[in-house]
């Protein structure tokens, strides 16, 4: 049971004059404790790790799992721990807040999230959710106060291996559930149930939101994920914005029949459609300049025995792109093949449309903000746009975003393989620091 | 539990004279009863029915599974009622012999199986295991003893969903299982656990085998699970072989990273590179005239996300054709393809080969006798290869071997659409009893 001490009434009460100290960029510039960032890091991993690994194993805490669950205990106990009186809000997001000098400020809003994809990396949401308590534990050691209030936000299920949809507690914040969310239902559990497991309360879901406005400005630390900054040896990436993301669903209806009486001919194969399609996907996608991405991630057969020829094949298309009419565009080539696939192997092919995540521009002036905290700490930075989705995509609805990113090492990600050198987590970390005194002084 | 019934006891005690009526062709043919022997298919399709379907919903009965032995226990009560006093063998085959008045003379062999693939139909297999048993049902009541004994024989794991490799229990009392075998593990489960699971004594294998000449003839009842029969409107086939299958194990190995940040130019992607080989499979096949096939029936996604370029795919390519060297021949053009398709997508694909099924010609004097007895039944017939793999082909390296097909309503198989007509299974079991007393005799 958490209790405040001493220290931690002290640095409630701190005075403008250490905040403004803070801000001095004549003074040596504040750093985060790295050791103990790692250790947090380290500690975080073991939730989900697979059986008989280290850390080097990576981690599968699918939102809403019991490695999830664990997981998100000990992240609440580090913000105990910071003084965050964590709370879980009706969407399940884990909110901490530390008191600025004036209460009636809106609070600077950081932080990211811990699920993971199945056999994903250590890093990916964990820094910057570990990085965000960090920066409380650095400022209440260092008995600083800001003039804003600080809001820690553990977002849930932001992946979205979890019923094929991600961005979920943000986008709740954000009142941008889509229509029956609650009730879609996956690996046999509803949503709304999967929410309530991790302490929700779907019922009164609506109790989630922000309204517009209610922060100074919404900063996230996260690793890159691709491999540019790896590649040009620059240690802190500034985000220009986040790509729009749309997925279908594809179902290929064929007919399972015997795979050693039914004559090639006569054959309605739905692998082999499914096979054309994810060939098409990938050509399609590839056929125009531009940085667009697609995907052919996900594929189940039925019934998925060597001797039958495969009668249903689901499949999950992805698109990325900045621009959202880009990616409509590539869709509709996309099913135009489809449908002449589905005639050439007499099977049919239906598409869902399953999400669409709308980018989102980072705000300029935030993004000034972290480079000029990079200027102060003699960090290089270069701008790039972010190819994966965040929950910062969700935060931009409702007022200032902004971004900071850390180099993946051969720019491997969603893999146990996913690695940012200690010094990179603990450089982001103090750039995420920086930046939040910048905007809570 | 089972006592001879005085009625039992009589038709052990058979005359000679009762068994030449039975082969005198100027008498009306006899008939077994097609009203049991539907009831008995009818009663066995409710082990392994899927949850809240009816006889069309078919049957998931997998080898070794809770279906499998709740049928295996319902065909085992079947035996015992026809005096068949059923054993389980080393190898988990049921055996069950009735008498012969000849007691130093070898057995005639007849039976199938009834284990079943997922989501599979109701008449493979279990129509040529019931068969067997309702044609010695029919001896019974008719008072008709034979020279040779008469021996019913329900293999296990014919279908080789379980552990990738069929025909098992037949192999085995061929003395033809793979080095190695019953260490092979699948769905967690050691197949020598597998075997014990269902009454079989692994320890003990070598029990099983059966000694070449051990048997007048073996005979196997089966529905063609083709469309020829049905198409030309003929009753009774005659199998004049059985295809050689050959199954390889494929692995597919990419990277595993991000979707959204890993440019396509980058991408190591398993499951783009199984499409192309899936595809080429197809392709390769069908290039040559013959009725060779080749099917991608099973392929599996790891990581299976959305959002993550697939690293690994793993897959199993099967070749079926009665010339073993067109096979070869066949695997060899898709491995060198494969090599090409590797280097383009930057993966590595290793082929294994995972199990070899040496077809079989059936002798052509059972053939002839199979004939004789639609003559005498007045059923057309016509002759016709077995694109299926069946118990048969491991008999037939031990003795005379011969199979009679009935029609599969549009050819379909290994489905819970499979279908035949009620009257066709009759004439079927009609088929094989008159088949069995020419051995028999």
């Amino acid at each position: 049971m958490w209790q405040p001490t001493p220290m931690t009434r002290r640095h409630l009460l701190g005075t403008l004059a250490v905040s403004a100290f803070a801000q001095d960029s004549s003074h040596p510039p504040l750093h985060i404790n790295a050791a103990r960032l790692r250790n947090h890091l380290e500690h975080l991993s073991t939730f989900g790790r697979p059986a008989g690994q280290g850390f080097e194993g990576g981690v599968s805490r699918i939102a809403y799992s019991d490695a999830d669950i664990a997981g998100r205990a000990y992240v609440m106990s580090l913000m105990d721990a910071a003084g965050l009186k964590p709370r879980i809000d009706a969407a399940g997001n884990i909110l901490g807040r530390r008191a600025g000098a004036d209460s009636s400020l809106a609070p600077v809003l950081f932080g990211s999230h811990i699920d993971s994809v199945p056999k994903g990396g250590n890093f990916d949401g964990d820094l910057g959710s570990l990085a965000a308590i960090e920066v409380i534990e650095t400022l209440n050691e260092s008995h600083i106060a800001t003039r804003h209030p600080l809001e820690v936000a553990i977002w849930s299920n932001e992946e979205g291996y979890a019923f094929n949809n991600g961005i979920t507690g943000s986008r709740a914040a954000a009142g941008r559930l889509d229509p029956g969310e609650l009730d879609a239902v996956w690996n046999g559990m509803k949503k709304s149930d999967a929410i309530r497991r991790i302490g929700g309360a779907p019922e009164r879901i609506a109790e989630a939101r922000r309204a517009p406005g209610s922060f100074v400005c919404y900063l996230e630390l996260h690793i890159e994920q691709g491999g540019t900054l790896d590649r040009a040896g620059i240690p802190i990436g500034v985000v220009e914005g986040i790509v729009s993301i749309e997925r279908y669903d594809v179902e290929v209806y064929g007919f399972a029949n015997h795979a050693g009486t039914t004559p090639m001919p006569e054959r309605q194969d739905a692998l082999l459609a499914a096979a054309y399609l994810t060939i098409a996907v990938n050509e399609i996608v590839r056929a125009e300049p531009g940085r667009q991405v697609g995907t052919v991630g996900q594929l189940d057969v039925s019934p998925n025995a060597p001797n039958i020829v495969p009668g249903l094949v689901r499949l999950v298309i992805e698109l990325r792109d900045l621009s959202a009419a880009k990616i409509d565009a590539i869709g509709e080539r996309i099913r135009s093949r489809a449908r002449e696939i589905a005639t050439r192997t007499k099977t049919e092919i239906i598409f869902r449309p399953a999400s669409h995540h709308q980018g989102a521009m980072a705000t300029p002036e935030v993004q000034k903000s972290i480079e000029a905290a990079c200027a102060v700490l003699g960090l290089r930075s270069q701008r790039l746009p972010s190819g994966a989705g965040h929950d910062a995509q969700a935060m931009a609805l409702l007022g200032p975003m902004g971004m900071i990113f850390v180099p993946s090492v051969g720019g491997i990600s969603h893999s146990p393989k996913e690695l940012t050198r200690w010094e990179d987590c603990a450089r982001g970390a103090d750039v995420l620091c920086r930046t939040v005194l910048h905007w809570a002084a």
